[in-house]
């Protein structure tokens, strides 16, 4: 059935026609997802609402925003999607986040937290100013409804004068559990407790309706039906309890387990994450001054342990990038020793307050930085390829790369007894390299990991930060060395300050940067202006990703189609050496 | 009685002991902003709250955050620095906002809205875990209410488990009137109506205490010392009405007016906010679809007759800066063309909206970046000068400085039929350059100002951003001219994407940047890069602000100080020339 469906004639099935439908949407994200990777339990939990949406209302005439769009799965199958499915999250294939260019049933793209009910009011708004009649939905999980945006939003709602119809999605989850005061506010209101809690919703300009089983087919249905109706009045907040996992046992009883998975059979690789929290938990078992926070995603950054070990130093805010920043900036001005763990493409949120909160007053918080560089199949939303750029330009902050997991435990280690701003950052997966070398971690400091000559430069010179790129290195390293040539490699484990001392004696007549970041405002870029300065004679050459949004696609394949590939290095140095 | 105040001695003080304090208070801060210009109606209106304050905490014992720091004057002259307060936003003088490293007394930087409640949490649970029992106070107006940093923080009261006392000074003021469905709560809760507003915020965790009239010292005494009790209890939130401006009666009945104001018999000069306000309008004449979004400061930006002509089409959302940002590329993704008009470093708050929003979807947005550059006595919070960094690096975005306030006009017409992201950043004040000048702008395409030879290239070519590099340029030139000396002169009006021509056919021996913006990720960064890339053999000098906060300050000291400076430039050329 959902081979052949058509949006248009979904108003034509009978009550067994929809139930089936449903099935067959669960069945096939269920596979999906074992295959390629994905969300499997927010967009199983998603199934019967988005039908009922397709029942009442007229995609792609009326509009809706999927907030994160962890929730779109079943839109996309409903949206003509259907029989390129399989190719999810994988390079030229079918994003896992709602995407303008990959159909018109798709308005606005998301990918980040809390911009659902905002880019509903917009969208509003112009198609009033155009005299438009559609209705604009905005799409959101109770996790993102504790974001500050939201708030904003639902504050400029009166002040805009439209009217949109925002499906609070409930399911008590972000990716761990929800939590805070808006959730409680909610749990009250699903609790039959508290009706003034929806008189609040009414202040901001809102009728409220609920739904006990948003995953009950034909209750959406009434309720649809039924927003739809009040929707020529105001704004309505239509606030559905859905379960999330629904269907499928496994992912009902674990969803945080089953919120994003990988597919079936990848290989179980050491992470970055697992050394943090092993680390971590270390350090405050000598330091009570430690504290660790957490925005709604302590298990991906290997923080579970933490939490259960030291449960009254550490924090989940929720999706609340922006607070968790200066929470920490806080604590540190009260004498703690704060760390914030986060992902990179995350942290962007919070740009303002690391450099106003945390930087500015010089606090010796710690950013520990997940997923940095090429994330993959999450594609451009989720590519951590920017923070080296819009964290070198803040004043007083200190930039980490570790070159493998064990310099992160080092740089840890270091960071406890580091008393200004620091961020540490790292992709996913970890690997031990060159476990000879032993240098200590000392600020701005860089070490060779490869020299031809004890004494004498080599030709050129390799200044490569972090893991990837000190793979990429090694790599062509050895390709070379077959050949007869050689050069010498770099970890570059300071992005700032910048090892200037090695810059001003360093003999090679050609250095090369590589980077797991865009090459404007980066490590390259950095490098460069430092030997413009001190007026440097010699040829640089830099490996870094050129100005475009990275789409989805394995790790390697971007970094190579974007800029930092293994063949020109090679090439590269071929040639000049 | 303020020149020998003693806070440990106010507790001694009669009723009307501390009815003169006020009436000092308010007279020395009134005196002080004619001479020194500041922020008088805010700090007006906390007077008596302040005194109360003292009267019933210990300070520096119990500390306090003040959101934005636009009520801290009577704090200031209460803890120290009367006999300073003459130095008021000079340099080296007292600044206009809490400044740890000016006083014990102040506890927590800040500057830019809506922080205080989570720095009052993260101190407070670091008094918490270190063992102590000192209040937290967070003094917040109802404007900074709006933004979506306090829901965030009043989301995670409960999960960090600590108590703090929040003064929500009410005075029905941003710099413009307080808008906004919160902004209703408020009002509804302050005109008996509705006590179901109150329980909602009891479901934070916050008690709530309501004070009718915040100016009268008396009752206020009386409220803190009842907070002070039920803080035992839990976290309290003390909502007190007052009148910005309180005891001036132009200020009563001008707040936004006298919201900031300059030293009495500043001259007044054009501003660049002028001239966007008249030709938005101008536009807007001819194209429907033009909006304006504003964060809470239209007559600041010169948008009020924009407003005024206009309001179905502008939006002043609030100190809602994301939201703002998301509202425009919605409003682009539904066919609309919106401008966003805001300071140069409120619009950190809105980066990941900028990569997110705006310019992964490629949306016609045009961001009206004012208070670009140093922006000086308003010290390090305020300082403009990481936008073209922080913007730089971003994919899909145009960056564009006009040279004059006339070019500002023109790029503004180009902008409306521009169907990309693109950012134009101007400083305050405003002249009219090189009037002869009169090329049209073209993405990407630079002029010359000034060339020495028809045909050939001088020997030393200058690129300059933005009116204050033009005129440092043009007053060096005049000054070498004198001594035979010359080169050339060119409007970089483009900082992204450079103008690769230009670069490429350039015949001088040396190119010299100067920008307004730190040097780290910013123009001269881009062209160090872009002529690393072509393999250009030519000597390149940058002039722009090394990596420091900047604090306050007159603007030119500030830019020779921190790296812009005529004499640097004009020794450096001599010397090449």
């Amino acid at each position: 059935m959902l081979e052949t469906f058509q949006p248009e004639n979904i108003k034509q099935y009978t009550k067994s026609n929809l139930n089936v439908l449903c099935d067959e949407l669960r069945s096939v994200i269920y596979q999906t997802v074992m295959q390629c990777g994905g969300h499997l339990a927010s967009n199983l939990g998603a199934v019967e609402s988005t039908v009922a949406l397709f029942y009442v209302f007229d995609f792609p005439t009326d509009k809706i925003v999927f907030d994160v769009g962890h929730q779109c799965y079943p839109y996309k199958l409903l949206t003509g999607r259907y029989s390129r499915f399989h190719t999810l999250r994988s390079a030229g294939g079918i994003s896992g986040f709602p995407k303008r260019n990959e159909s018109v049933y798709d308005t606005y793209d998301t990918g980040h937290a809390g911009t659902s009910v905002s880019a509903a009011i917009g969208l509003a708004k112009a198609r009033d100013l155009k005299g438009e009649k559609h209705a604009v939905i905005a799409y959101i999980g109770d996790g993102s409804f504790n974001n500050g945006l939201v708030y904003e939003a639902l504050n400029s709602l009166k002040i805009l004068n439209t009217k949109i119809l925002i499906v609070l999605n409930d399911n008590g989850m972000s990716i761990s559990p929800t939590v805070g005061g808006m959730s409680d506010i909610l749990s009250d209101i699903k609790n039959g407790e508290k009706a003034e809690n929806i008189r609040l919703l009414e202040s901001f300009g809102l009728q409220y309706v609920g739904v006990k089983d948003g995953n009950d087919l034909e209750e959406m249905v009434d309720a649809f039906n039924h927003a739809k109706e009040m929707l020529s009045q105001s704004s309505v907040l239509l606030h559905i309890v859905t379960k999330k996992g629904k269907g499928y046992e496994f992912s009902e009883e674990h969803p945080t387990n089953t919120h994003g998975v990988p597919p079936v059979g990848s290989p179980k690789e050491k992470e970055y994450s697992e050394v943090l929290g092993e680390t971590l938990c270390e350090l405050a078992a000598n330091d009570k001054n430690i504290t660790v926070v957490s925005a709604a995603m302590k298990e991906a950054l290997g923080l579970t342990d933490f939490f259960a070990k030291y449960p009254e130093r550490a924090f989940d805010v929720g999706i609340c990038e922006e607070n968790a920043s200066v929470l920490c900036a806080a604590m540190a001005a009260g004498g703690l020793k704060p760390y914030y763990a986060i992902y990179s493409t995350f942290l962007q949120r919070a740009f303002d307050e690391i450099i106003h909160d945390v930087c500015a007053q010089d606090m010796p918080v710690t950013f520990c930085i997940d997923r940095a560089g090429i994330s993959g199949a999450d594609g451009e939303t989720h590519q951590g390829v920017f923070d080296l750029s819009y964290l070198s330009l803040i004043p007083n902050l200190t930039i980490a790369v570790p070159k493998d997991t064990e310099e992160l435990k080092k740089m840890l280690a270091f960071s406890a007894t580091y008393s200004h701003p620091l961020a540490i950052r790292y992709p996913r997966s970890g690997k031990v390299l060159f476990p000879n070398i032993n240098e200590e971690i000392s600020v701005g400091k860089w070490e060779y990991v490869y020299k031809s000559d004890k004494i004498k430069c080599a030709k050129a010179t390799v200044l490569a930060v972090g893991e990837r790129s000190l793979i990429i290195a090694g790599k062509v390293l050895k390709s070379l060395q077959k050949k007869g040539l050689s050069f010498d490699v770099v970890n570059a484990r300071f992005v700032k300050p910048l090892d200037i001392e090695f810059l001003k004696t360093v003999q090679s007549e050609t250095l090369i940067t590589i980077e797991d970041n865009v090459f404007l405002g980066g490590f390259g870029s950095m490098v460069n202006g430092e030997l413009t300065r001190m007026q440097k004679k010699c040829t640089l050459k830099n490996f870094a990703y050129r100005d475009e949004f990275i789409p989805q696609g394995k790790v390697a394949d971007l970094q190579s189609e974007y800029g930092v590939s293994c063949v020109e290095l090679e090439d590269y140095l071929t040639e000049i050496l």
